[in-house]
Formats: C-alpha cells, structure tokens, sequence
C-alpha cells in the first residue's frame, strides 16, 4: 500500500503511511508547524523522530478544500527501535519467546535484513502510536497558539491535543489487502473451521483475539451441556435423580471450563508473546485532574490527587448511589409483578378482547424500562467513575465494569428470581426465562451488528459517489479510504461483547435445572455471533490501535463468580422442585438440611478443582522457568570476570 | 569470634569459622583430601574457593583421638561475590532497597572498606552453603574412595556426600556473644515489649523471624476476642442477639486479621529485601531418584522421574492411604464413644468407686490413641511423600503439609464436630473444648521446650567435665562449643510450630460461640509460647541455616481455609442453640433456611473484604512500581546511543 501521491520531496520515497491524525477545522498554521517539527524531531531533540505529511499537497489542498488529514510513518529502524523500546517479545530462531532488542535482532525468526514482514503492520502501528503518546512537553509552558492548552514538562502533547481538541482523533489505517484476506478465512465463506485466531491476532491485536478465542471456546465447551439438555427437555425427565446430575454435572463442567481456559489462554498469550512482555509504566488517564506535584514513582511532574479522597468519593457517594439504583430497580420490578396481577384481574373480571390485549401491556413497558434504565445507568456509572478521578486508565475501567456488572446482573436477572424463589413458579420461570434469553440475543445481533453495517454501507457508497464527483487529479482510492474510515465509528473496546456473554452465561448456568434448552440456544447464538462480530469489527468500525494482553483479565473472576452464585441457584432450585419434594414428604427441614449439605459439598469441590487444576500448562511452565533460569545463569556469568579480579584485590587486601 | 587456635599456618590469619561440616569417623584420607581440595579451589577450577581447615591441629588430634571435624570460613571479598550470585537485596543510601552487587557495593548503607559489619554472620553462613551446595562434579564418576557414591557431570557434591553417609552434617556455628545479646532484649528479662523481630531476623534469618512474627501478630490480634468474649462467659449472656453478635464479630475479624498479616509480612520482607529477591533455580531434593537424562530447563544431566507416575502415585496410594486414615480414625471415635456409653451405663448400674475410675478410663485411652495415631501417621505421610519422588524440596514439604493438616485436622477435631452436630450437646461441646485446648498447650509447652532444655542442659555439664577433664593445651571453649553444638539436635524447620497455632485457631474460631473463653486462654498461652519457643531456638537447638522468605506461604492458605471453615461451623451452632429456637418455636425449616441466608451473606462479606483489603501496603507498592519503572527506564537509556547510530546506519540504507 505504498503512497503514489506527488507531495514527497520533503520526505523519504518509502513512505508507507501508518497512522492518520485529525486535526480541527480551524487549527492555527504556527500549531500544525510545531506540531509537525516535534514529530520529526530527532530522539535526542525530544522528538519522536517519526515521518509526518498531509493527506494532499498544495494543489490538492485547494481543490478539495480542506487540508486537516496527517498521515504519520516511520522508518523500518525506527519501528524496530520502538519495538525494543515498547518490550515486545518474538520467537527467537531456536523457537524460544524472546524480549526484542535491535541488537540481537538477527537471531530472531523471520527477520531478514531485505524485507519488513518481521514487525506486522498492527505491531507498528502499535509502536506508532505508543511513541506519540510518549512525545514529551520539555520547556513549553502552553501548545503554541493555543494559551488555554498549559504544560508542563513531561506532559504527554499528544493527551493534551486531545484533551484541548486540538487533535480530533487519531486512528490507524486499515490494510485493505490484509482485511480481505482475513475475511475470507474468517467468515465469508460459510465452512466448519475454527477461527484464524493467529491472523486476527495479526490484524486487531491482541485484545481483540483474545475475545474471539474466548467466544469460541465458551461455544465449544457449551456442547456438552447443550447436548446433555436436550433430551431432558424433549422427554421431559423429571425423575429426582437425573435432575440432580444434571444439575451437578453443569456446576461442575462450568468450573473445569472457566479453569481450563486459562490454560488455553496462557498457551495462546505466550505463543504471542504477551504473557512474557513486561508492562508498561501506565500513564494518567486523560480525563485525571489534580494539583501539579512530583510522582512519587517516575520522579516526574504530573498532576497528583490524593487516594483518601478518592476512597472518600467511592464510599461515600458512589456505593450508596450503586445500592440506590439496585433498590430502584427492584422497587420497579414489583410494580411490574402487581401491574402483571392487576392486569390479570381485570382480564378475569370482564373478558374483552381488549383486556386481552391488557395481558401484555405490562411485559412490553417492563422491557422498555429495562432498557431505558440500563442505557441511564451506564451514562451515570460513567459519570460517576470519571468524576472518582482515578489516575489509570485500567483502575477506571475496573470500577466502571463493577458498577455496571453489578447493576446488569441485577436488571436481568431479578425478575427471574423473583419468579424462582418468591412466586415459585418453576413453569413461569422455565417460559420467562426462554423469552429473555432468546429476545435478548436476537435484539443484540441486530442492534450490535446487522444495523450499524447497513448504515456503514449507505455512508460509504455515499462517500464514493461524493469523491468521485470531484474527478480530481488525486490518487482517489487512498484519499477515499482515509475520509470513509474517518467517518467510521470508533470501536470501543471488548466491554459490551463480554458483558453480552456473560450475561449468556447466567441464563445458562443460573437456572439449568429448570430450563435445559438453554445451553442449545446459546451455543445457536454464538455460531452466528462470530460472524457478526466478525463483520462488525472489519466493516462496521475504524481499525482499533491493538492492545497487548495477558489474558482476559477481569472477565475471569466476573465468570467465576458468576459460577459460583450458579451453585447457589441451581441447589435451591432443585430443593424447592415438587420430584425432590416428593421424596422427602414428611420432613422439609431434612430436606433442607441435606440441601445445604450438597450445596457446601459441591462448592468445596469447586474450589479444590479450581486449585488442583494449574494456571498455565506444564510445558509453558517449563519454558518460563527455563527463561527465568536463563537470565539467572546470565548474571552469574556477567560476574566470573569482575570476581576473578577482585579476588585478587581482596586478597591483596587480606595480605596487606 | 577469632579463632586462637595454633594451626593457622598454611591459612590467612585471619580465618572466622562459619559453618562446621562433620565427616563420619572413618573416611578415608584420600577423600578429606580431595573435599578439602574442590572447596579450596579457585572458582574458575570449578571450587567453591572458601578457606576449609580441621578443628583440631595435628598436636591435638593425637591428645584427642579424633579428627573428623572442620570449619569452613570465606575471605571477605569472597562472601561479597556470594551475596552477588545469591541476589541478596540490601538497603540503598537512598533508602531503597537494591539486589547488592559487587561492582555497586559503595552505594549501600553500611558499607565501608574497612570493616566487615555489611554482611551479618547469618548472610555469611547462607553465602557458605550456597556455594558449598553449588559445588558440583565435573568429570568425576565417583567420589574417590567411595566406588559406590557415583556422580554425574553437574551433581552436586555436597548432596552425595551426605546422601552415601561420608558427611554426617553442616551446620552453622553459633555466635554466643550475638546470641547472649539477642536472649537479653527477647526473652530473659520479662517486661511487656514486643520481640526483636530483626534482630531475630539477623540472627535466625527470615522464615523463623516470620514465624515469630506471625506468633506476636496473631497474640495481639486475638486479644479483642479474648476482652469481649470474657464477659460473655462470666454474666453467661445467652440472649439470641448476643450471640449473633459475637460470632459475626469473630467471623469478621478473623478475616480482617489475616489480610492485614499479610500486609504487615510484605511491609517486614520487604524491609529485609527477601520480598524483592529473586528465587533460585531448585536443585533436585536429596531423596530423588529416576533416570538420568537432561533437564529441559537447566539444560544439566540429572535424574528426571515422569510427572504422570508421579500423578499415579499421588491419586492411586497416597489418596486412598489417606482416606483410609481419616476412616479410620472417624471409626476409633465412634469406638471412643461407644466405651464412654458403656463406662457411663456400669456407672449407673453399679455405682462403686471402681466404676468412678472407670468413667475416665475410655478419655484416657482415647487421648493416648490419638497421639499414637498422631505419630504413625506422621511417620506414614513422610514416607508416602518422599515415595511419591517429588523433584523439589518445596513441592515434598506442600504435599506433607497438605496430608498431614488433613488428619490433624480431623484427628483433634472430629470428635467436637461428632458432639456438636451428632450429640446435639452444647455443654458437653464447652467441656470437652477446653479440656482439649488447656491439655494440649500444657503438653506442647512442656514436650517442646522446657523437656528438651533440660537435657540439653544436663548433656551440656557433662559434655564440660569431659573437655575440662582433657586439659590439654587448646582452646578449650571454641572446641567445647563446637563439640556440644555437634550434638544438640537440628532444629526440623517451623512445621511443627505453625502447626500448633493452626490447631489452636481452630479451637478458637472452629466453636467460638461456645466456648468464647477460648481466646483469651490462647492468648495467655501464647505470650508464654513466645517465651518457650525462643529458648528452644537458643538454646535446645543447633543454629540453624537461615532461609530467605518472602511470606509465611501454604500457612496462610490454611488459616483462610479454616476461617471459611469457622463461618459454616458457627452458624449451624447458632442454629442449633436452644435460645435461636425459641425465637423460632413454630417453623424449624425457616430457622434453618435464615441460618442459611445468613451464613452465605457472611461468606460473601468475608470474600468481598478479602479482596478490597490490597495485600500490599500502598508504601510497598509505591517503592515496587518505582523499582519496576526504574528498570524499564534503565532499558530505554541503554538504548538511547545505539538507537541513534543505527538511525544514521538506517537512514544510508534507505537511501542507498
């Protein structure tokens, strides 16, 4: 995808554009110039020494009429540079995972002096984007032309062009042959494969694999449960003891699944590279605030806030406002439950077609209310996190995915068991629970996926009618790119894919006993949410900058957790079922009693398989103790010279 | 501690003996000569380079008759480079804590030229027997002499001598002018202060400082069970409220309590430096056999045993064995029970003074069989583990811990469980709870420590009247030291000692509602415990080789799991109570299901507490993330000049 555009005398011939930075409209020329000369500038200048030119040229520029588009690049040595600067780790050619360093960068495989397919281009764009971001204020006090945007020494410019809306965006570009080729190993063609989670891995980063690689697994280790269900529900046993098993056996699975993949998870991480790579000192977030004073840690100036008052603010006024909203949306679903009744009454009492009509009035606005105070409560938990004011991007996210599991879980799941456990009604919950499941995930699809494509393709023929209007001497097809990507909407993150399967996993796990079909649908689901979220994310968004990660972090707990609460469930649920009830007529409190007792059981067993099953497979424990015991061994030698000598001085000492 | 000793001839003068090692009495000349050869040897020769001399000089041999002790002593720039290779961390002058190395040494505080103050006797002699244990065979197929102790390229030699039985031990000698300082400020003048954990630390090294530690803290931490469950006992407040009240509290605290050890343990390891010091690469344990082949991570020949026989071992014998154990030992309580029964039924019948004795024959022999089984058992587990062929010493020492604390555990506990929740029998529970608790303190006491002291003290007078009686012309006291140190007995490690608090918290947290006396006698036990122990440490035992520790490690995750444990226990004892009942006179099933309720909330808040109470204090995290940046930024500096020379090479290739 080399540049063919005339405007590259200033520059190198090789320019393969990498980044696209958006300023505003109406950014002064002495900020693009200052801009420019502290990207271009030398490492030892400050600079990240980067390559840096407009979309058009001059004669474009006036054409066209707008000239707020930068395409940014690098030189090959400068990316290898930035990728021993940022720690990435490759595989070495004797087959070892290896920290990247320029110098040794011969003994890494496919590395070959000529050619630049060693660095992919969503690693370099990763290195790009890591270098601006660490492009450092020196002695400027303000962005110049721009009083308002102040600095201090070792603010990053490029958070503060952001923060001043200087930079509208920055977003790298996609690799239009690469895309296509991904897509049709992906999911054009409609064949029984697994997904090419190294190539997606190659294309999105990390991340985004690893929600991938997640969403098949969970489908895959959903089979059994799904194929053990099935016949529970078409020959409607209802027999005492195969529910129990059942039921056991899901509890269990779901606890060998969770752990499994984490061992999955590390073969695929250390495969990448990332579960070696070190982490990067975290910057403040862009959003933090707080009084200019020297970070304990790096030693540099940057904003401080203390962590009591933080504390004070999460305590004090997020926690009750959480439990507000929890209380508000229990109070609503009981006015759901009596309007549900009254409705009922009404249509008992005098039978119209109407009042038939009536049955339904209270379900859809429950729905609607649902929804509404999700999308309300999501705005305020964000509200809420920014205004905690935490310092690292990765501590807000924390707190923001609490706050919103925690709410979501309750949303969903209340009425359910409310239904289970108040009402008692299994009949209504196995229906009720069918109609959330399945509604749910037919919405999502659509309103996650199929929806935002249709509107993506209108916007682009539109683009590509509007540029092949202008009929100018460009090279029209790199110049449509750009502006169509730029209009794409950014993706934000893997948040709401996993929180779409983890709520999947409640409907799952949670109720099992009463409804085995659940599973089934799931696993029908998630065949075609791959391919949506496949779709969504190469046509729908910009390309995401790829993140490195180890694993899927927090999500695991929220799954475990999730696991655990599911053991609670299901025991009461088959305590309470009429087949158990039956068998012990005499005595509910030694039903009761054996209840709890299964239910500790079964928990003890949980934990003991989840610590008796190891983190990381053996033979990726191998190759980290080998690591480790490699660099040990390398002090040790880095030593035998200096000792040698210095046992001489120290026995001339001892002498002397 | 200089030695006087006349044969310092062929050594440097000044020789601080360290660390002794015993040969057996009949070792030949050709191997002492060879030993003393390879420890002596320059590091480059593939020696230890330590200086190595006999106790005794030829004079003395002849007047004494035996010649099979030496001492192992290092020059200091020697102990220096082995502090280097251990990765000793040391205190910075800026305050930090840093890996020491040799080339950097002016930079820590404490260190000077002239004086040998740096590096504290316990370092000194862990320095000694590293390197003596790191001294490995090169191309010897045996040890000269000894045809049948074979070695292989790369075995340690130290662990052969000792497995074939040519070295009987090495131990670490006593400083008796630090240790009398140590006994003044620890123990022998009573005054309520707390223990000299560093000073302990310095003398003992870190895993017994902890143990100590972990004594002190839990004292303290009980304390406020112990003040509020007196009044408890004395008004014999037996109101409902009161009772949820004081076990909530107790289940709380105990999880509080726990976190925050761990807190003030990486405050104190850190302080140490053992909290940043890397881990060693394991050498295979002693009793390690297979076939020899190479190490996939040492790249070495040594023995290498499958880990799928070893998992058959695991789960096919030991799991069944100890099954087996636990059965059988829930059978001898049932058979315990059955005697009480029939002693209390002749009682009745015939009520004589004959049938009184008889009431306490069946507790009698019950307690001997439990200590009896207590030992078999113990004998068992060693052999079962070591059977199992674990290739680390850490991994034997987890699986011994883990089956031994199971049968403990159920050993003092399954008879309180079977009169608790079998029995039904509250006042019985009290009884049978003390009596268990005060007996088994007082036997620990007086079997652990005081016995022991007094023989050793006996041993040692007449271990005097022999040397004084020899009158020859030696230094009498360091050869008497050396000869009465020779025969103390080795000091096994913490196990048994942890062990005993374990069991101790279980008594307090296991049935705390019922006996809230409890911990204010584990209290009182323990300020005398801290006394006993330090005088076995002192003076019972041979000094033992200090281990670097960063945490109190698999104790901890016993501790937790019996806290867990406490919350289902003391619930279902609350359930159980005759004054819950009475709240609850109509409906036993509710009862149960709130008692339910209640104790899945507290399990709940115990989980959520654990994980919002940060581990590490925020000052450690500070210091971590700062030495973790400052490597990162050191890598980046590395690379600045390189970086800048290859972009001059990068910009001719290009143009080229």
């Amino acid at each position: 995808m080399k540049v063919t555009l005339s405007a590259l005398d200033t520059y190198e011939t090789s320019f393969t554009p990498l980044v696209v930075i958006e300023l505003a409209q109406d950014v002064k020329e002495e900020t693009k110039e200052w801009l420019k000369n502290r990207i271009i500038a030398k490492k030892k200048d400050g600079g990240a020494q980067l390559l840096f030119r407009p979309l058009l040229n001059k004669h474009e520029k006036e054409t066209l009429g707008s000239d707020n588009l930068y395409l940014v690049g690098a030189s090959r040595v400068r990316l290898l540079l930035g990728a021993e600067a940022l720690g990435l780790v490759k595989e070495s050619v004797d087959g070892t995972m290896r920290t990247f360093t320029y110098s040794t960068r011969g003994s890494f495989r496919g590395f070959h002096d000529d050619n630049d397919d060693f660095l992919t281009m969503t690693e370099c764009q990763f290195i790009v984007k890591h270098e601006l971001e660490n492009l450092r204020a020196r002695d400027e006090k303000m962005i110049p032309g721009y009083p308002q945007a102040k600095l201090y020494p070792g603010k990053s410019l490029l958070r503060r062009l952001l923060t001043s809306g200087i930079v509208v965006q920055v977003f790298p570009l996609h690799d239009r042959e690469a895309l296509k080729k991904l897509e049709d190993s992906w999911y054009t063609r409609f064949s029984l494969h697994c997904q090419p989670i190294d190539r997606i891995r190659g294309y999105f980063g990390e991340t985004v694999a690893l929600y991938f690689g997640f969403l098949e697994y969970f489908t895959f280790a959903l089979i059994p449960m799904a194929v053990i269900g099935l016949p529970y529900y078409l020959f409607v046993w209802e027999d005492y003891d195969k529910y129990v098993v059942f039921a056991s056996f899901n509890l269990l699975w779901s606890t060998v699944i969770l752990e499994v993949w984490k061992r999955s998870c590390a073969d695929m991480t250390y495969r990448w590279g990332t579960l070696l790579m070190k982490r990067q000192f975290e910057e403040p977030r862009p959003g933090f605030h707080g009084v200019l004073g020297v970070n304990p840690v790096t030693g540099r100036e940057e904003p401080l806030y203390p962590s009591y008052k933080r504390q004070l603010r999460i305590y004090l006024v997020s926690l009750p406002f959480v439990c507000l909203c929890l209380c508000l949306s229990l109070h609503i679903m009981m006015i759901y439950f009596d309007l549900e009744d009254w409705a009922l009454r009404v249509h008992e009492e005098s039978s119209t077609e109407w009042t038939g009509v009536l049955l339904y009035v209270p379900s859809v606005i429950y729905a609607i209310v649902i929804e509404i105070m999700n999308r309300l409560y999501r705005y305020a938990a964000e509200f809420l996190t920014a205004w905690e004011n935490h310092r690292l991007e990765s501590a807000y996210q924390n707190h923001l995915v609490l706050k919103v599991l925690v709410f979501n879980f309750l949303n969903c799941f209340a009425s359910l068991f409310y239904i289970a456990f108040v009402l008692k009604d299994m009949k209504l919950l196995g229906q009720s629970l069918a109609t959330l499941l399945i509604t749910s995930q037919i919405i999502n699809q659509i309103a996650e996926s199929l929806l935002p494509y249709w509107l993506q393709k209108k916007h682009s023929v539109k683009v590509k009618r509007k540029v092949q209007a202008l009929k100018v001497d460009i090279d029209a097809t790199f110049y449509e790119q750009v502006v169509l990507e730029k209009e794409m909407s950014t993706y934000l993150g893997t948040f709401d894919d996993y929180l779409e399967l983890f709520l999947q996993f409640g409907y799952v796990s949670l109720f099992s006993c009463v409804y085995p079909l659940a599973a089934a649908f799931a696993v029908l689901n998630n065949f075609t949410e791959v391919n949506s979220d496949a779709l969504k994310m190469c046509r729908v968004f910009k390309r995401p900058f790829s993140e490195p990660s180890a694993s899927i972090g927090v999500w695991q707990l929220a799954f475990e957790t999730m696991s655990v609460i599911a053991v609670v469930t299901n025991c009461a649920l088959i305590g309470m079922s009429p087949q158990v009830n039956a068998v012990f007529p005499d005595s509910k409190t030694e039903l009761v009693l054996i209840v709890v007792v299964v239910e500790h059981v079964l928990l003890a067993l949980k934990f003991i398989l989840a610590f008796a099953i190891p983190d990381k497979p053996r033979h990726i424990q191998m190759k980290l103790a080998r690591l480790e015991f490699e660099s040990l061994e390398a002090l040790k030698q880095q030593q035998v010279q200096p000792a040698a000598d210095s046992l001489k001085e120290g026995g001339k000492e001892t002498a002397a």
